[in-house]
């Protein structure tokens, strides 16, 4: 890490938070089809970029090749896709009661619709530098939603954040969008210094729950308070039947495996533990399977140490048995998947040492007795990003019990599949109950999204042309609207 | 006060939260139609009890019998209006991608809708003995959304709570609502036990800015924090052009009198100041206004106490000049309107002394030199629930930097009327800006305010028969679903 990215000086704050707030009425005032061609272009402009942009990636993260064009496509998709949301419309919420109900009592013209909160903060993920970090969905929500976003980099990969970032930057003012649209800050204390400022209206962070529970404390403890859209993690615990064991046991063990490790399982959904029915009989297979991936290493050292550090302990825990074990312990070695098992008396006992989250290939098989253990212990672990269940069609009743119980608990509960992979999709939900994210109510991928970095303004009895345009009687955005209860996109028709 | 609602011992707060919890997954379970019923049905009983109920509202308020009526109808209109949304079933966002895009690419089925959140603790306000207190909008929401309630009764009016409590409990048990569904707590130690209470999942709140923050500040520093809705109050400044009162100048002095004083100014949405043009000339009629008001008791001596104490402080600001007085210092004494007036100057010079929230019937008048001045003081004054322009047609385009400044700072901007008076509709934003609100992108009115008591989870490859109804292929509650991004209530056919 070097010179200019390594940590940003009080003045290049400064300079960031005053273009970014000086940006935010006038990327407020652009339409919906502006912000969606500011997108695609972004867009395009990451696309062509793309080798040049893998390389920098690559020398930073030790992530391979492959896998990271797979990310890159996947952030301009979500760019395209946040367009497309855009320039639909229906994220604006508009609704229109004209007050004339069928009682013909009289009641106000009133209208509603979204506006954009303002500059928002959003702070980088480390395992996904193209897809959570400066042009990752985050930025998509809030650019899309009108709002200026200051990027807080992560350390992990300073000089293509610095790149991204001039990309970006350029894209959006050859495509017409204000200066100051999107800034970019380095080091703890400056971001510190932004999330605390008035013109940061609200922030968005993927990464530990510890890291994130201090910045959603500061957030809130400001004079003015801010939304913090902390997307933590959790377990993501994978819950299994006998039924779904003896159908396809082996299968199950090989695909776990793979989710387990992908991404060197550097990922939020990380299945972080696996319940298996005691007498399973997989041991051989998940062994073999462990042994059979390749080494790679982690993200960075840091990464390296902290996951290591908790391995240790959990390994060592004396309720633990270590199945395959595949972490070294100085910080340039390539690391395999370390598979650890208990049973569920045990866990039940030691809940609190067995249930931490290691940011890793790592993950704890938890032996139970009967399927009907497992409601209680599911709710003992807490919230979570996601969970899963295998289960064969003629398990269902016995199983549904536990689907209740799950969707208290995550935010996606996942059928016969594996948690990792998140699709952005209009119905996706990736959040869930606190430790999983700081806003259960809200997703950081998917349609959704854009939802968090907006707020609802309702317009009352104005003349036709003061109102935002979303809300104006000929409906000139074409937008769907919520028009006396009914959606539509007909334009309204005044006595 | 007395006895059993002075306060609630810690085993009653202890059964009453017990009750809550238990009655969660079986309230969670039953169908939009059935919670449709059952907040119609409580509404129907409040009605059937009216007189009484009104009775024991008056000798506890000091609120007439005329305007209690009002609100009573206000309210059992509100538990309807949100027996609708229920039943109607847009609310459950429901949202269905079944992973068969035109790209043919493979992406899972993946299915969204929301639950509920869980037990919500619902603080009563002070000046809404009906509307905002046990049977009030947040009671409705979070019923209908499938939340128990655990209401923090107002210290104000407790037999009334006591009572209303009863009958919506009797009532939601003859309905078929699971045991538990509603319970009442008394006194701030109870409350402050069942907001930290982990079986607590939400918390709404209407009242005071500080006691608001204070709550607040507890829900975020839980170690599960919770998402706490306070809608806390504002300003609501009121701006009239040139224009406006050389047309109608009259008529908005008394109508902005008839505003100010609306329920002994007890409104969260009370015009606390007027912006008029320094030649406004209206002296005259507006202290013939206030004087014409009938005088009244407040709601309770402790809020007359405290209004006393704020426009004590305020009339005797060395800026301020007093044109209408009428606040006896004695907490038995009836009062009428007190109107202070400054200038623009001094409201920029003394912004902190006097854009104080005064609870009662009182409002200072700013008189202004130039209209261009105004966009800038506005957003000092800060966030609102309401802010209000008075203009005329042609002078919309010098109008219109304000509007756009105000709905950056206001839940909802009023033309050409005034902000007391919160119409029960789709498209009402009861909330804004912090310290409007502490949650700004939701409201505690209207069609949306459901929103604040459900999470959304999705279901990723599930077999049809195990996911939600209201996610399942034949629709069988007939809701709007947005299927594939198409909003439609029609079945999905699998291939």
């Amino acid at each position: 890490m070097s010179g200019a990215t390594d940590t940003s000086t009080p003045a290049h704050v400064e300079a960031v938070l005053a273009d970014a707030a000086s940006a935010a009425p006038q990327l407020a005032a652009t339409s919906p089809t502006e912000r969606s061609h500011y997108l695609r272009s972004v867009a395009a402009r990451i696309d062509a970029e793309a080798d040049a942009l893998i390389d920098v990636a690559a020398g930073e993260t030790h992530l391979e090749h492959p896998r990271l064009r797979t990310e890159l496509s996947r952030t301009t998709n979500q760019l395209r896709f946040t367009a497309a949301i855009v320039a639909d419309g229906a994220y604006l919420n508009a609704a229109i009661d004209t007050g004339r109900g069928p009682s013909g009592a009289a009641s106000p013209d009133v209208r509603r619709c979204v506006v954009p909160l303002g500059p928002v903060l959003n702070f980088a993920a480390s395992n996904f530098p193209f897809a959570f970090s400066v042009g990752g969905g985050d930025t998509a929500s809030a650019i899309g939603a009108g709002c200026p976003v200051v990027v807080k980099a992560h350390e992990g990969h300073p000089r293509l954040s610095a790149r991204v970032a001039r990309i970006i930057a350029d894209e959006l003012a050859s495509a017409g969008a204000p200066r100051g649209s999107l800034g970019v800050i380095y080091g703890r204390t400056a971001a510190r210094t932004a999330l605390l400022d008035p013109r940061i209206h609200a922030a968005a962070f993927t990464g530990s729950t510890k890291a994130g529970r201090a910045l959603f404390d500061l957030a809130c403890a400001r004079p003015t308070p801010i939304p913090f859209y902390g997307e933590l993690g959790g377990l993501n615990p994978v819950f299994v039947t006998a039924g779904a064991i003896a159908a396809r046991g082996g299968v199950i063990a090989r695909e776990y495996i793979a989710s387990v490790v992908l991404g060197r399982g550097q990922f939020c959904t990380k299945p972080g533990m696996l319940f298996l029915p005691r007498d399973h009989g997989l041991d051989g297979i998940l062994a073999d399977a462990a042994a059979s991936i390749q080494a790679g290493l982690m993200l960075n050292q840091s990464i390296h140490a902290a996951y290591v550090g908790t391995l240790v302990e959990l390994s060592q825990h004396r309720s633990v048995r270590v199945l395959a074990t595949g972490a070294p312990q100085h910080a340039d070695g390539a690391v395999r998947a370390t598979l650890l098992t208990t049973s569920i008396d045990q866990l039940e006992q030691n809940i609190e040492a067995l249930s931490v989250e290691c940011f890793g290939p790592s993950s704890l098989i938890v032996e139970y007795d009967d399927w009907r253990q497992l409601p209680d212990i599911a709710s003992r672990l807490g919230g979570t990003l996601t969970a899963t269940i295998h289960a064969e069609d003629d398990e269902l009743e016995a199983v549904m019990p536990m689907v209740g119980r799950l969707q208290d608990l995550a935010g996606r509960v996942v059928w016969n599949g594996w948690p990792t992979g998140v699709a952005v999709t209009r119905a996706m939900q990736h959040g869930g109950p606190y430790p999983a994210s700081t806003a259960a109510l809200h997703t950081s991928v998917g349609g959704a999204a854009i939802q968090r970095f907006v707020r609802p303004v309702a317009y009352q009895d104005f003349p036709d042309s003061a109102l935002p345009v979303a809300l104006q009687d000929d409906n000139p955005l074409s937008i769907p609207r919520l028009v006396n209860g009914v959606l539509t996109t007909e334009p309204i028709y005044r006595n």
